[in-house]
């Protein structure tokens, strides 16, 4: 049986930066499965007619058609549980992690490496991409960028909370890694993959366990195409 | 067996305000557990000395003597284990909800609050009260209260997670309320407790989730003196 995932990719197919396609590439590893990765353009809305919806993830696991990160944790959970468990229980809480990540902290971040982004996208997605996101931010992308000094402050006070977990215990999860770790580290990764931007203090301890997270499952993050955190 | 939790309360030692003690307080009766409940102001200190520290929630249970609501929460889990789980599995992710509350929805809450606070604290709290407050927020508890009404959209942006986690499930903790879910209504019965101040409006997800929470343990938190929400 082969497993498809499709994937963001940039103007270099290599280039696979999805915040949310990284969280099923994470849980995919944890759950010990493997994938192909179809690299996939904002603009290729067709390609995906097939799953009812047009964005990714979208994986094709058989006879099943999944998109959406969340449901696909869900189903890869409820499909694979003698596999290691992704919640280790209760994933309702980590529905509160999935929505603060998608309404707080991908916001706070996309302002840092827009233009990045744009920068590495295929030439027939820049356009729709500047378009969207300077309706957006009613700025256009350099101009959002060019503030990321300025922002940076912000930025890294978004992410106290995590901070102040990663004092407690080594991971979301507690301690090993977990489906909650996976989802904002595929917010790092998204910015790993697209900008050279510094994001963390090297003293933070989201740096360290950024480094810990994107060095798991033989390196999967870490070793994807993209920039030195 | 008698089980103690010393409680902060205000010039009426009815009124039980304390965002952690509440969050205790749930914890106790999800588990359904009886608790005594012992009035404690800011600066009886030398009362808590027993706890090694000097902050409430402090819950004296046998010859155990337990201070900090996570710790607390812990505890309860692990000692009562055939009672209804209050993480169901792993409690790694409720963390960073316990610290999201701590250190974002507070800061933004207090705001709303401060003056009312203030005024229902025993006199010997209000000094202590006064002088810490105005230090951390650097002006007067009149000043930062009079901004609520230009504050008020900025607190309800902050519960924009919750509000999206509500919108697919009716709890945080899933199908069922759990300690993630006692975490934020404990946030917003301390307002209840202190303050007339309407937070939320009536078609926010958010209004309707905070009634049935509580609503719970025949309505232990509704009964509890305080404003209508």
């Amino acid at each position: 049986m082969t497993r498809l995932l499709y994937e963001l990719a940039g103007a270099d197919p290599a280039q696979r930066f999805s915040p949310y396609c990284w969280r099923t590439r994470l849980a995919l590893a944890h759950k010990g499965l493997e994938a192909e990765g179809a690299p996939w353009r904002f603009t290729e809305k067709d390609k995906l007619a097939f799953s009812g919806q047009g964005l990714v993830p979208v994986l094709v696991d058989g006879d099943t058609v999944l998109s959406d990160s969340w449901r696909i944790a869900q189903w890869l959970e409820a499909r694979h549980p003698d596999s290691p468990s992704l919640f280790g229980g209760n994933s309702g809480p980590v529905q509160f992690l999935n929505a603060w990540a998608d309404s707080v902290l991908h916001p706070a971040l996309a302002r840092l490496i827009l233009l990045d982004i744009h920068d590495c996208l295929a030439p027939k997605d820049q356009a729709y991409f500047r378009q969207s996101r300077e309706e957006r931010f009613g700025i256009s992308l350099e101009a959002v960028q060019a503030g990321r000094e300025r922002d940076l402050p912000a930025f890294r006070r978004v992410l106290q909370p995590l901070r102040m977990v990663l004092r407690e215990q080594p991971w979301l999860g507690g301690e090993g890694p977990a489906y909650a770790d996976y989802i904002l580290l595929g917010s790092l990764q998204w910015a790993r993959c697209t900008s050279p931007f510094r994001l963390l203090a090297e003293d933070d301890p989201v740096f360290a366990w950024r480094a810990r997270g994107f060095a798991l499952f033989g390196g999967l993050a870490i070793n994807a195409k993209g920039y030195t955190p």
